[in-house]
């Protein structure tokens, strides 16, 4: 007898393990150097990595590794510093220019570690050379704002920076650099996360440019400087300073779904995994994903009942001006997904975010069982109406029905499972 | 060798055959009876059912169907009248009304044959005793503008009609009553397809009362009135005068995706059917299964290609105030996959809508490949501009992409196929 709410808690138990540094790193230890060895990283995961590693490591090492405030976790031999992201700050250029020099030190006998994760862009940033602080700070802004996608804001980010793009990597040359990476990009290319500062770069300072023009950017003076300037193109694929470093991914989101797909089979359950890059307005793909459930009641198709539809990804949610409710992508999710599946029996869903904070609330998401819109109903708060609040945590608040797990240091995206009995 | 947009126009070809009345009306033709036969119908595919049946029909009959403006098809032995969707108007009442007539002078021996097809409730309109036609219009203005279901406009509606809700076939009783179906609703269920004259209904006037109340719909003094007067109560589930009422679906969106799942097969493509009801915001929708084509190309997850992922039901379009493209939910659809598809190697993509109109325009919809973006960029019009306007036909339009069919007669949805190679 399958107890849903306990099996959908377990399978998103099994997904954040998966993506925990200290259960992970042992796995993807680098062969121990004849010199030195020296820790990095960057990123919102990389103070929990920075512990994981220097627990798992057999030697001697020391290192410098910069987080997100309120990211930090106590470390013996690695020095963890907090800096300000999403807007880069004094903090994080003092560290990552320290980096510099740690890397640049290093000779051929010589081990760099970089532990990278997501937001590590904005933490690691070393203005090239003419380009102040606050005209990076400028730049980040331009950017956000002008409608550019990532990849096209992270190819003008690694032209404008001393640290990005491969350069940390090209610094340390000719020591060996290992790069240890958690994902949070679609596609998990390890050149979209944190900007790639130890991975080649296959775009240009044409392409810089001309992204700046089709969009209309009004930069600083500085910058267009930089992008003009032929001594800040990028190391590209192929570039003997490269020759001598490596990247391995040790989570992921495809990971903690796998990991997710074999609690259900344990547990007599077939998974399907749609996709570990999910994107779109959060609540249309829970009513989108509603109608693959109904056609398992209905159809058996795509696989037949018991099964588990798992998926991945980072949906968007767009809130009006004026809105006053707490939410987030996966409680949106959740809510788009009730209100379509109208009750289909048997058939109960969780959707949360991997770092346990969906939105701005310190919720990880929610669970959704087929009396979820009859028990909102009588409890005098229908699912109509908190949806038109983009209030998902209050809705599911109200329910008892959210999933806490507090900060968990570690970030592959949000999880979501629809599991039809 | 499998040439991608031929292969998708066959699985669409094969969808719409398996809807089309005079592909499928033959395996449903009912035992001929003793007496009489009549053919009666409403719905936008009802004149090309009344068509197929005729020929198809081996003996006398005679008959009366209703079809919207434009959807006539010439037919020998069966009036044909044209009347207005969705507001109804007098031709349409008074065809209501004759259809009636028709079915209350049958007998034993007699079988009634209803063919009904989506749109027929607007089309077949028989207003209760006291209510006018004026106050009918002024009910079907105030429910679409309340914020209600279908399911609950249809509750209210088979409360104040003589003709809907399973009254058609008791009228009939005790003839034999058949209706065959062309279902364009999620479900499927045919007591919500043209508010089901010949089907039983399982709401009350106390249910059609409530939610007047809970909606807070002002509504014609004659049409409280008729809510409040027992005798418009609807025959129930087991009421004798429906024991010789029957239902058959001969074209649903299930069966035509199974349809194109066989064409697939056929030609070594292993389909995958999602949904034949998916719902939620078009553009959104294509965003999200776009992430399910990038999962088969980089994980082989649900399945490996070569593989097509169909689906079909009715996606929603919000076109704000003042945009002046023109659109429809299936080249929304095509839109928001082709830009989260990002050009994507190998992968095509048809969306249709199967009565050959998408949105407004005589188009059914079109066809993405991994060029679409480029082509479209070096035309002058990116598929952002043209997603800013809601301008999907203007944007496959200028690639020349568009499958055009004409009007099919027919409707059983939204036909979609993305296909990996």
């Amino acid at each position: 007898m399958i107890d849903p709410k306990s099996l959908l808690r377990e399978m998103f138990d099994a997904a954040l393990a998966a993506a925990m540094p200290d259960k992970v790193i042992a796995n993807h230890l680098p062969e121990p150097p004849k010199g030195r060895v020296i820790v990095v990283g960057a990123g919102k995961a990389s103070a929990a990595m920075a512990r994981a590693f220097e627990r798992a490591w057999d030697g001697p090492l020391e290192g410098l590794v910069v987080t997100r405030y309120d990211h930090a976790v106590p470390c013996e031999r690695i020095e963890i510093v907090e800096a300000s992201h999403p807007v880069p700050d004094a903090a994080g250029a003092e560290t990552a220019a320290r980096i510099l020099d740690l890397a640049q030190g290093l000779g051929a006998d010589d081990l760099l570690v970089a532990l990278i994760s997501g937001g590590g862009s904005s933490l690691l940033s070393v203005p090239a050379p003419g380009v102040s602080l606050h005209d990076k700070q400028a730049l980040n802004a331009a950017l956000l704002a002008s409608g550019a996608s990532i990849g096209e804001m992270n190819c003008i980010r690694k032209h404008v920076s001393g640290i990005k793009g491969g350069r940390l990597a090209a610094a340390a040359f000719p020591a060996r650099c290992v790069t240890l990476v958690i994902s949070d990009v679609p596609g998990d290319d390890p050149a979209d996360i944190a900007s790639g500062p130890t991975v080649a770069d296959a775009t240009t300072l044409d392409d810089a440019c001309a992204l700046v023009e089709r969009y209309g950017m009004t930069l600083p003076e500085s910058v267009h400087a930089a992008l003009a300037d032929p001594r800040n193109e990028t190391p590209k694929p192929g570039s003997e300073v490269l020759t001598r470093a490596e990247t391995h991914s040790i989570a992921a989101p495809q990971a903690s779904l796998e990991a997710a797909a074999a609690v259900a089979r344990d547990a007599g359950v077939t998974p399907i995994i749609l996709g570990d890059a999910i994107e779109g307005e959060a609540r249309e793909v829970g009513t989108a994903f509603a109608g693959i459930a109904k056609q398992v009641r209905q159809h058996a198709q795509p696989l037949p009942a018991p099964c588990v539809i798992l998926s991945g990804g980072e949906t968007t949610v767009t809130i009006p001006k004026g809105s006053t409710g707490r939410g987030g992508r996966n409680v949106e999710f959740l809510m788009g997904l009730a209100e379509a599946l109208e009750a289909l029996p048997d058939t109960y869903a969780i959707a949360c975010d991997t770092d346990g904070i969906d939105g701005l609330d310190p919720v990880a998401g929610a669970i959704v069982s087929p009396d979820t819109l009859a028990r909102a109903a009588a409890a005098g708060y229908p699912v109509a109406d908190a949806m038109s609040r983009f209030d998902g945590h209050g809705f599911f608040a109200r329910l008892g029905d959210q999933v806490i797990t507090g900060p968990t240091l570690t970030n592959v995206n949000d999880f979501r499972a629809i599991l039809v009995l």
